[in-house]
């Protein structure tokens, strides 16, 4: 399926049927794999995920998640998780950078220095960075899954205290959605998506509005 | 192009080749729209786009963006920001859903005071609101982009003070990337893309780590 109707189909199904769809492991990593092609700060794939089939564990990530009754009824529920330690790999990634000639050798060491301190300074950086590359990464994935016709709904109404001490995460992980995978029901009511913002309510032109 | 070639294919420009390309205001604007499709919490689409195509402005965002060269020699820079009050749409939003059968009128209120009160409850929640909704539009965006054949480099290294004030950002509006946009050179050196983690190294099956 190409991006545009990617990008028109996809929307959070309100309910799935329950064992309507079987989705295996290894359909799963496939996913994932295809998903960490999305773009990052530096290269640096800030990403983890957690893989929940298991019946038994998707009930205690449906009572990580309020009790809404799409955690246990979904083939599948990926945690997203960013990971805030990200820039710790960015000694691979300039070394490849180096090898392709796109960074001098003698300049790595300060190149690599500039992108560690730009996360060092600060916490805020730190969750930035694994916000938006949890949040790149489940937006491919659902781009990816909506084309395999696989029904998505991303998901941000959790405890994430919860879900870190229930999925052994360590503090460097933040779990930011859960994205459920599944076969939508037929019988219960699906949401047509909410109406788009016009363009012209979100763009400015060389100039912003304040 | 289908979703999963333009994910293999999206990467980075390293440079751009100057007048290599133009960028109508009206493909720009199509190609936002089609941005704001992707998902976002409760779907309320917490995203601004500034265009930067005039090469004057471009010049003032080169200055924001510490001097990379790329933002003047890009076609256009699309400033890319997250709203940390997305969630004042509530109500549009959750109307909707009543229009729709999907939440009785008699709960519209409480599901709307609920969405309300997660963001309102700390300035972080409102921070990573505005990441997420930035980081999956200008995921979607690069994307849709590379589908068109138009090159696109995301950019997190700028001074997000030296940006709000240049484009008059209010404060509740968070610069998250910029996004150059243009066509690639052909006689300066291209990345190839950093390798991707295998997914053994990002995955974990039913339970973390930790």
């Amino acid at each position: 399926m190409d991006v545009e109707e990617a990008l028109r189909r996809n929307r959070p199904t309100a309910w799935f049927e329950p064992d309507g769809i079987t989705l295996s492991r290894e359909m799963i990593e496939e996913l994932i794999a295809g998903a960490c092609q999305a773009p990052s700060d530096f290269d640096l794939q800030p990403w983890r995920f957690v893989v929940v089939r298991d019946q038994e564990r998707k009930e205690i990530l449906h009572q990580c998640a309020y009790r809404q009754v799409i955690v246990r009824e979904a083939a599948a529920v990926l945690i997203v998780c960013g990971d805030t330690r990200g820039h710790d790999r960015v000694a691979e990634i300039v070394a490849e950078k180096v090898e392709q000639g796109l960074v001098p050798a003698a300049d790595a060491p300060r190149v690599e220095e500039g992108v560690r301190s730009a996360y060092e300074v600060s916490d805020r950086n730190r969750l930035l960075l694994a916000a938006r590359g949890a949040a790149a990464a489940a937006t491919a994935l659902v781009l990816l899954a909506t084309g395999w016709g696989i029904a998505t709904t991303p998901m941000v109404t959790f405890s994430e205290d919860a879900v870190r001490r229930a999925f052994h995460l360590p503090d460097r992980f933040l779990p930011v959605f859960l994205v459920a995978l599944g076969m939508p029901s037929t019988s219960r009511p699906q949401p047509v998506r909410a109406a788009r913002c016009p363009v012209a309510r979100v763009v400015w032109h060389e100039d912003g509005p304040g």
